[in-house]
């Protein structure tokens, strides 16, 4: 991973992931807001999602170990170099666990939605401790570096957390649609850090270096790294009000005037209750 | 910032959010209690006011953010000094970006109360997170500087970090007047906080400067802390106090004195209850 | 309070305050188990023990503050020493603060079980903040002494938070015995530390002092303080046990047999139910 | 406990136990799912377990006790060595301690399930106190020891207390499967790493010792942590699987087709539900 690409690619996957749960989670909340059923709010059709979803997760984690193990300086499966006498490329063995954990939380949601013999918060449970696992590593990951990189892995490490705390407590308050925005928030901004990451450490196009113990390089990231936090917000609110948009243009199509008047009368009244 | 003015506007923002939240949370509740309705009981009432407020919160974040930038010896907008080869004025930048999340904050409160669309519960997660980001822009703030002034600004995360966790508990534990107060009392406590570190770190007509490193002004620092949170209290009596004897005040002119014995009794009931 | 008597005072109004929530807790949850009516199960005896309990904790706090102030080594109430330009015996005036935060609980206590005008979980939470001040104020006061004068205050600390975060749940799980008694057993567990503290660092009878640098004391203090965990539940056991038996024999003498047996039928389904 | 056999046995409680919870629970709840009555299900069955599980943590932890006291080169019950005035092999006592807190635990679970005088919460509570008191001086305890040493406690340190928060959180959220599985998970985790422990710190059969100050071996241990954890996954996994599987063959034997059919509909709606 001690590369602009080895970074760039779990970036992507977060990105990805993020972005797909903000779409998801926002066109659940506003079908149900605007009493619509949608292909999410089938049972059948959120099943075979979430399938789907599990399986990516599986196809994720399994390229980026793969491109962990045998990148030409990767480990190539071996674990200790018994001529050397010392661990072989501990690094990569610890990229490909973190990458374990997250194939491990793909699997059992296809198990849960297939089976149905799983309780359906194991899924939930799992990719909580995905995140965990993954804030685990990267916590005790640094030792010795210079001090720039440590901090930006510290920041990487907020976002981590972040998402995990966030996941663990949806647990508890199903379908809450804030802190699912909240989770899908912690998941952008873990994989714009990563982009950011690989943009610091490892320049590309022969830029010059960061100079990695200078303080004010910090204070800039620090602040750099509330920056992609607000962006991630700015992703979500584009894509909030694109869905609420897409989806009140096919009321108004499916609905004759009168009936979205009733509807409009019902929603004022959800509203009054949630304050 | 790193001026008597710089530290005394966010003190005072601070202490009059504080002050507000005090007034309407405690008039919300005796409001109720009293079986009364009140300006902030009907709907229409209560959505324009948190519109206001939203308002204010923009205008007011604006006007720190321009204080911040166009100071003399601010940044004006530029961030990188290419002459020099350094970062230009970071710590302006760092403030500005405090302001500017408290903003969003504002602009979420504006969305949520005109267009119906958004849940009204994203806004106390909005403000959670501008105390959060404020919190952690402050810890990573201070490298370098004297003991005292750390600790001072130690002092500050805390009472910033209370007001956030207070705002995402509220989220969970829903219109509960002990939180309510709970965050108001570490907002005020932030205020007069900061209004403290002003005259600390840059005493004005020309008083003598604290000995930033002498350990028995750090001790008298952490009483005068609790001090400062007593004094939220204090005001928080005076204002519940106020309150109830000015709706309690009405409901005499209103109410024959029949009725203000059933009202009595359906009260004892209540606190029985709430027991 | 630098002195044995200093922290034998705290120590035994921490003592007394666990025993006394032991007991009224204990007895509040085998009366309603045993679907009996005793003098805390009546609203009007409740609120006469609270108000009586407030008054408690106004009077030991004066005591405190008093004894803090004016034993003949005291500040004597100034703050300031202008002749020698330095603070004038911090360490009475932070803890006077500490005794004052427990005044201000028991204010609000009166307050609440008086006017009827406060809302009753408001002196729950000045409890648990009248904890987390002393906690507060615990962490940052041992700075530059000796190392097992600093761990035994942190262990000290742990006792105070424990029983700060306690109360704070207690006020989002209302009247749930388990915690209550967690709450107690943190209360008596910090009135014997008191003491164990006050034996330590000031041994009476011209007993050698204790090597504040040996490590294996350290060693020793951890597990003693586990033991002084256990000891207070062995309190909180023979609490138990005599109140349970008490109010069964009362049972006894006033119900005849067969409603006895009534009773037993009841209340197993209850713990059928719990379970 | 400084050997070998000194971390083999509690890791083999730790073992025994966490795989015996993740049987009950799972148990338990796959009945639950299916209708079905099973041994578990029925109160005295229940309470009988309960008892006997009681009984064995008590016999475990006397058993432990007496090890760490007895061997050649333990205590014996003397905790100050007068003569040559140091305190007497402390490490054994503050095993013996911890032991003795989990016998405390087995006490309650007794006195719960036989008197029926105790709210049955409080062996949870008991329980989850264990484990914290465990995690407290486990955290105090590797004070000046080798870098390797100290950071394979730390490890352990969080499986402890891990374990501790699950139980404390079942104690509000009862009866949730999927905190039962975590709480057995980490159980496991910590019984398969004492046995990690005993063999990297004793190694046995005269293999060379690991390198204490290698930093690589730092970075491995992380690791084989998580790999641990995936393996307390497996076991779950394989055991729920099996426990399904037994069930679900029984139920065929004992329901003619069409009363499955008519479960298997039942099911479905439930589980539409859970989402």
């Amino acid at each position: 991973m001690g590369s602009f690409r080895g970074h760039a690619l779990p970036g992507s996957f977060f990105l990805f992931f993020g972005f797909w749960w903000s779409v998801k989670y926002i066109m659940k909340y506003v079908c149900k807001k605007n009493k619509r059923t949608c292909f999410l709010g089938s049972r059948a059709g959120f099943q075979r999602l979430e399938i789907i979803e599990g399986l990516i997760k599986i196809s994720m984690s399994l390229t980026g170990m793969t491109a962990e193990q045998f990148v030409p300086s990767g480990p190539h499966l071996s674990l200790y170099n018994y001529e050397e006498k010392h661990w072989a490329d501990l690094m990569s063995w610890q990229h490909s666990t973190m990458y374990f954990f997250f194939g491990l939380s793909g699997l059992v949601d296809v198990l849960c939605f297939t089976t149905h013999a799983l309780p359906v918060s194991l899924s939930k449970m799992m990719l909580s401790n995905a995140f965990f696992v993954e804030g685990f590593i990267l916590y005790f990951h640094t030792h010795g570096r210079a001090m720039l990189d440590i901090y930006i892995h510290q920041l990487l490490f907020l976002s981590v957390i972040g998402a995990a705390i966030c996941i663990f407590m949806e647990f508890f308050f199903r379908s809450n649609i804030v802190l699912e925005l909240l989770r899908s928030s912690f998941v952008l901004l873990q994989g714009s850090w990563f982009w950011q990451i690989s943009f610091v450490l490892y320049p590309p196009d022969g830029r010059p270096e960061w100079n990695q113990s200078d303080h004010s390089n910090m204070l800039f990231l620090t602040m750099c790294f509330c920056w992609h936090y607000a962006f991630t917000y700015f992703i979500l609110g584009v894509n909030y009000a694109f869905i609420t948009w897409l989806i009140r243009s096919k009321i108004k199509k499916n609905f004759p005037p009168d009936m979205r008047l009733l509807k409009n009368v019902e929603r004022d009244q959800e509203s009054e209750e949630e304050i």
